[in-house]
C-alpha cells in the first residue's frame, strides 16, 4: 500500500503537488475513480477518490478519515549534534522515523566540529521515511540550536544538586536524558544511571540529548544537570553519534511496547 | 588511537599484511621503534613495537597483551534474512558490530526474495567496524543457511506446546527469540511476548532470528516454537528487516548495561 503526502489536506485542499501527482499518475498509473491513501503529516490518513488524474496536479475527494494512523504511544524529542559526515545524521533521522519519533533538533555544542546545518534534505527524508513506514505523522525537524539554548528552553523546575539526585526530586512528567562519555563523578555530581533505569521512571514523554564527537563540555553537562536533566549511560561500547542516538530511540520505543 | 588487524598474531606471526602495512607506513607514517596497536580479531589487543617499517610488510615485536579488549558482557548470535538491497544488510552488520555482537548468520526463508548471499564485502566491513569501534573481537559471519536448518542446528531440548508456553518450561540458558509479524494466535499457540519480557528471563546468551520481507512461513514459525524458540514482538511499527534486527540487537545490549 502506497501513501501520498499532502500538507494542505487538513485545510480542505484536495490535491497533490506536482511531484506526488507525477508519481501517482506516471509511475503508479492510478486513474480517475481509484482510491488512494493520503497522509497529512499530522497523523491522519485520508482515503481519497481521484477526480482529476493529471500528472501535474491530482485532485481528489475525501471518502474516509483515519486519525492517529501508525502512531506510537509515547512522545519523543531527540536533540542530536550532527556529525561531520551529514549522511550519518540523515541515516539517523530516517531510522528514527521508522521506529517512532516526534521531534528532532540538531544541536551545536561547544566542541562541535560541525557548526552549519542545512535541513532541506533531512526534511525530504523524514517525509519519505514516514510514508514508507506507514506513519500518518511526519516528525518535526526544528532549527539547529546551541546546547545551552536547548537546555534553557527545555529545563524543568526541578534542579539537581550533588546531595539530591534528580531521580528523587519532584518531577514534571518529562524524562530528560543527557548521554555523554565523560564521567559524572569528575563533576562532583551523582553517578550516571543506565538508560533503562531512567526509562523505568517514565518512558511516555522523553527528551534526549546526544552530543558531538568531542562530547558535551563540562559547563554544558553542569547546566543540564542543574536544569532537571538526568545523566545516563549507554554502556561501554564506543558508539558513533548516530548509533548512540538510535540505541536511545530504540530503548524508548521498546520500553513502550 | 588507530587499531591494526593481524589474523595470525595469536599464532606468533608478528607482521601486518600488505594492506595494513601500507596504511600503517604510507598513510599514518609510523616508523621503526614506534608502538602500534594490533588486534587479533579474537578479542586480544597487542601493543607492538615496529621492527621493520616496510609498506609491503610491517614486522613488530609484541610488548604488551590486553585480553578481552572492547568486549561485552553477553553473547549474541543474530540470524537475519538479507533484504533484496544488500546495502541494508551491510549496514546492519556494521552497526551491530559497533554495538556488540558475536555471530551473524544470513538466513534464507521460504518467502525470501534473496536466495544468494556473498559474504566477502560483509567480512571486510566487520573488520573495519570492529577496528573503528575499538573491539578486539571481530564478529563471526557464518555461511548462509535456510531457516529450517538454522532452527534444527540451534534447537533446545525444551519443546513448546499450546498448553505449556516455552517461558515456563525447563531452560538450557540460551534465550532463543524469533521475531515475526504474523499473529501467533492464528497458529493456535501462546501469545507473543515483548522482547523486554523475554530478555528479563535471560539476556546473557541470546540467539535471535529476523525473517525476510515476506515474513517467516507458518511451518518455519511452528518448527521454531517446537524447538525452544520464543515468539516475540518488536512492537507496532513497520520496521524494515535491518531496522528490526538493529532494534533487537540494541535491546540485548541495553539489557546488559
Amino acid at each position: 500500500m502506497e501513501l501520498f503526502y499532502s500538507k494542505n489536506i487538513s485545510q480542505g485542499i484536495c490535491s497533490l503537488d506536482a511531484e506526488e501527482s507525477n508519481h501517482c499518475i506516471k509511475v503508479l498509473r492510478h486513474r480517475r475513480g481509484e482510491i488512494i491513501n493520503v497522509v497529512d503529516g499530522g497523523g491522519t490518513l485520508y482515503k481519497c477518490e481521484i477526480m482529476e488524474d493529471s500528472p501535474k496536479g491530482v485532485t481528489f475527494n475525501i471518502v474516509e478519515r483515519i486519525d492517529n494512523y501508525g502512531t506510537h504511544s509515547y512522545r519523543l524529542h531527540a536533540a542530536v549534534a550532527p556529525p561531520k559526515n551529514i549522511d550519518r545524521f540523515e541515516w539517523f533521522a530516517e531510522k528514527a522515523t521508522e521506529i517512532g519519533i516526534d521531534e528532532i533538533t540538531p544541536l551545536f555544542g561547544e566542541y562541535s566540529e560541525r557548526k552549519v546545518f542545512k535541513g532541506e534534505r533531512v526534511e525530504r527524508l523524514l517525509i519519505s521515511a514516514a510514508k514508507q513506514s506507514h506513519k500518518g505523522a511526519i516528525p518535526t525537524l526544528n532549527e539547529a540550536v546551541t546546547v545551552k539554548d536547548f537546555i534553557l528552553a527545555h529545563s524543568s523546575a526541578v534542579t539537581a544538586t550533588s546531595s539530591t539526585p534528580v531521580t528523587s526530586a519532584p518531577w514534571d512528567g518529562i524524562t530528560r536524558l543527557i548521554c555523554y562519555c565523560d564521567e559524572v563523578e569528575s563533576l562532583g555530581l551523582s553517578h550516571k544511571i543506565t538508560i533503562n533505569q531512567a526509562l523505568a521512571r517514565g518512558a511516555k514523554d522523553v527528551m534526549l540529548m546526544i552530543g558531538p564527537e568531542g562530547d558535551f563540555s563540562r559547563s554544558e553537562i553542569t547546566l543540564a544537570l542543574q536544569n532537571g536533566w538526568t545523566a545516563i549511560s549507554l554502556g561501554e561500547s564506543r558508539l558513533r553519534i548516530e548509533t548512540a542516538a538510535l540505541v536511545a530511540v530504540s530503548s524508548v520505543y521498546i520500553a513502550n511496547i
